[in-house]
């Protein structure tokens, strides 16, 4: 399609020379857009057709400014944040504040992402990251990073939502970067500083749903959502029925806009299997093109849920062309090794069998029944390369989506790492485990809405009534203190932080997909082989004495000894040998 | 999967030797499933997992049964009718009957069924058809058929609904043929005597819901409908949601079970854009699967509102696997043109230009903007064969949801007939067509619950209200009157029949796609070129002149003239030249 449609141009404020910028938005029920900025200054926009409104005007970069939206069924005009705004410097309910990406010079030139099959992620969130937690403040640590053996950085959710603390999950304004963090500038700085150091820059997502505080706001520009589906978190985002274009188009341009303009090396999709839409270009594979076509090199990551090898599959055989998935299986199937876990969807997991599969593809079900799921689920993934899978052994969700907040405890780390680390599969670490991070990770929102507000806080203790500990409370995601709790203290487990530098530089050596797998289910040992590597898992809390067919041991999580072919491990370790 | 699930064996009544037969039904919330049989027999079913319960009773085939199920939280047990039911001797409430679909002994063994690309499809309401309507006096329309040329004829639905008058698309129990068409042996008896004849025979097969009058028996049994989705016509099946495979597999084994016991050549899925799945394996590849596993030969052609060439690509390139679809766009190309229609969807087509794109692949929205969806839509079907198009200018739809069911006026009969029949893609004529039947065929119903009856009157009147004629009522569906007054007459235009005959025998003459299209938009003519041969087409009321490449006239719907290098048409007729 070579025509261009008004929604194609770009939506926002786009500054220009002179002080002048472009404003251009969806509001196809309004009988009027104006734009409110300075004292008392405003500005109509013009109707162009498809219910896009613009117009240019002396509005330079660092000004605030509103929508003003008239429809005859309103009482009186409403006063709107910009739906594609890139700064809200206060607030999700503050003004939308122009932005001028290329007010910041670049010198990041000579910079090349390291490939998916060459990655070490690392996932952080910005505000628990450090004390300050701001993006200016998470710069102090990349030397640590790069030392440690991270390629690539994932941000959680940095789109503006409800109040300063908070996952990201209840983004409302997709392109601005969390006025709590920094902002845009401090992103763009972030990003400098990372790449300076070799780092790339991965950011999370979320284009299934938006945060509960926002849905009015937008519903007031037009139909950002539809009735057709039903997601868990809320409102599906109309990305099929009637009136869909520029809301994929508030997408798509959110997306490219973060490679282009803050040269993110990629997206993390949040929960891509809430994303309905029966378009013959899904907007996932639309995103993923999108996001190609701003930088060839870029990565597009889906969290999936479906254990559909379509998603990770080029167009060209009918996939949606994404480079890379995380892999839940592979942690469901290690975690209950480590921990003997049953609840939840936990309890299809926990034979040794399933992490050998899950070594070969971590789809563990393709194609069988799910107990939890109530059903046969997923497809053979053998197609697929090895490091589009992303595996890990803790991550926000795993961690922070536990009554205390939990992480794994420390008889579990080591193996967990080593397990992790090399496996054939791109790992992800999840900030501070790297060197046994203490404090918890917990779940804390700051929701402005009263009703919200109090939802969130009785819906996670009734979730987790059965899981609380005598005399503990269930944390008040409200409270600053859930927050504050969950900062990363730094303290340093030195042994741990050595096995991960260790496992790091060990992983180098091993490539391509494990070749043979076996185990022993009763005595629950594992042993992969890799080319010339062997690898061999104790996860029962006793020692084990497991054949082998290596004569050194190249590494190992705890003391082993080898001796003729018996290597001995105790309870809970890894060794690799060759 | 090698594994097998108890739903994976035969579902429904499967009678074997010794008058024994296996019942095999799913409700998986049931404390308990018997079988009642004869006059006070009742027979006890075992739970073998997965809520699948089975017996093995004397119970022959020709014998009626019930299902009681029990549940704790109903007052008393319920009797209900086998979701899996082939016969309803006594209609949609009534018991269900044993069939042995292997009495029937065949003598089809010869028979080869034609290739799509060298199919014409015949679309029939075997109640209208005939006077009688049943599939036995349908029989005696197949050497009329087979003279004319038509290879297969595809029958709209047959699946058990409700009362005895009805298009077939609010069938409940999907896998019974009709008993007012004479039910599951009559069927039988239809296919081998088309078979005789070298007819081919597809069945139309409703499967995104069910009619609204069975609902509520079939949720007695198990959750198959879903909250996840919308359609139009009611629940959506529930096809990847909790415990979805057993009703997966309901639909699977009916599919197979036409192809297999009733030698049925192919299905026309109904509306597969309101059959939602997110699985790994779609429920319409699985289909598509299943019926090409029973049969290699056999076609399943989607009915398919998504101008997605994703539907009929082949799996290996990420496709849904069916062989061909309805192209609708074609018809509503032709059609505006021909009657000079705006409303509804119509609006947006009119244009010779649509035609000609059309005349390519059928998919004239391959992306563009659809004012009447109001999104872009579709995708290019280049790599497309034309034969998976199939086109009409005439079907159950477009000339039954009209306010009177009136078929393409005289005047214009002839050119869209040369449209269809000339057209590199697949042709279907709705039954009475190829004549020029006089009779409309009108929405008809038999709706056996006042509140759905009394809906469905009421609808139907309001929908079409706007296009009432003065004094003439819009036919009430649920009259007997408007059901009689749908069978054909048989009043034979003979030109119009002869011209039928000739384009069928001239359109084996033809091959391969169109060459080259041109058109005026202003004159309204379109000439297009498939190999040495020439259509010419003028849609104008006004004779036309159009510029000619070739020396000889073949055939042509009115008396034109060639003299020199142009050709001289009537208004709305066309030419084949070569």
């Amino acid at each position: 399609m070579s025509e261009a449609y008004p929604w194609q141009q770009p939506l926002g404020a786009t500054p220009g020379p002179d002080g002048l910028t472009d404003f251009r938005v969806w509001a196809p029920d309004a009988d009027s857009v104006a734009l409110r900025h300075g004292r008392r200054d405003r500005s109509e926009l013009e109707q162009v057709g498809y219910g896009i409104w613009e117009g240019r005007f002396e509005v330079p970069a660092g000004r605030d400014y509103r929508y003003v939206l008239s429809r005859e069924e309103w009482k009186r005009e409403r006063r709107l944040s910009d739906p594609c705004s890139r700064h809200q410097p206060q607030g999700l309910r503050g003004p939308s504040r122009v932005f001028d990406p290329g007010e910041h010079q670049w010198s990041d030139g000579e910079f090349q992402a390291a490939a998916l099959a060459d990655s070490i992620l690392y996932e952080l969130h910005v505000g628990t990251f450090t004390q300050e937690g701001t993006l200016d403040s998470a710069c102090a640590e990349l030397d640590r990073l790069r030392e440690l053996g991270v390629t690539t950085v994932e941000l959680m959710p940095l789109a503006e939502g409800p109040g300063v603390r908070g996952w990201g999950y209840d983004g409302v304004y997709i392109s601005a970067a969390h006025h709590a963090y920094g902002g845009p500038a401090a992103l763009q700085r972030f990003v400098e500083e990372a790449h300076a150091r070799g780092i790339g820059v991965v950011l999370d997502v979320v284009y299934n749903h938006l945060g509960a505080s926002g849905v009015r706001a937008m519903e007031a520009f037009g139909p950002y959502f539809t009735e057709r589906y039903e997601t868990f978190w809320g409102k599906a985002i109309n990305f099929d029925d009637e009136y869909c274009d520029p809301v994929r188009e508030w997408v798509l341009q959110s997306a490219e806009g973060w490679i282009r303009d803050f040269h993110i090396d990629g997206l993390r999709l949040d929960a891509i299997h809430a994303i309905f839409d029966q378009s013959a270009t899904p907007i996932v594979a639309a995103i993923a093109e999108r996001v190609h076509a701003a930088n060839p090199e870029a990565v597009v990551i889906a969290e999936s849920g479906l254990n559909d090898p379509r998603v990770i599959r080029p167009r060209e055989v009918g996939g949606l062309g994404c480079d890379g998935q995380w892999a839940d299986d592979f942690h469901h199937a290690l975690r209950t090794l480590l921990t003997g876990e049953r609840d939840g969807y936990y309890e299809e997991f926990g034979r040794v069998a399933d992490l050998a599969k899950a070594y070969h593809r971590p789809f563990v079900h393709e194609g069988q029944y799910s107990t939890f799921r109530k059903r046969r689920f997923g497809a053979p993934a053998e197609d697929r390369p090895v490091e589009q899978f992303v595996v890990f052994s803790q991550n926000h969700d795993q961690v922070g989506n536990r009554a205390y907040g939990e992480r794994l405890s420390a008889e579990t780390r080591r193996l967990a790492a080593f397990c992790v680390l090399l496996s054939p599969f791109t790992p992800m670490l999840f900030m501070g485990e790297e060197y046994g991070e203490p404090a918890p990770f917990q779940f804390f929102t700051d929701h402005i809405d009263a009703r919200i507000a109090r939802a969130t806080r009785e819906g996670r203790r009734r979730e987790f009534a059965a899981f609380k500990s005598f005399g503990e409370e269930i944390p008040d995601p409200q409270s600053p203190g859930t927050f504050e709790d969950s900062k990363l203290t730094g303290t340093v487990d030195s042994e741990l932080a050595q096995l991960y530098r260790q496992l790091i530089q060990r992983r180098s050596e091993l490539a391509g997909e494990v070749d043979t797998v076996e185990f022993d289910e009763d005595r629950r040992w594992l042993r992969l082989r890799r080319g010339a590597h062997e690898m061999i898992c104790n996860f029962s809390p006793q020692e084990a004495s497991v054949q082998s067919e290596s004569s050194k041991v190249l590494l190992a999580t705890h003391p082993v000894s080898l001796e003729g072919d018996r290597l001995s491990l105790p309870g809970l370790s890894g060794a690799l040998l060759r």
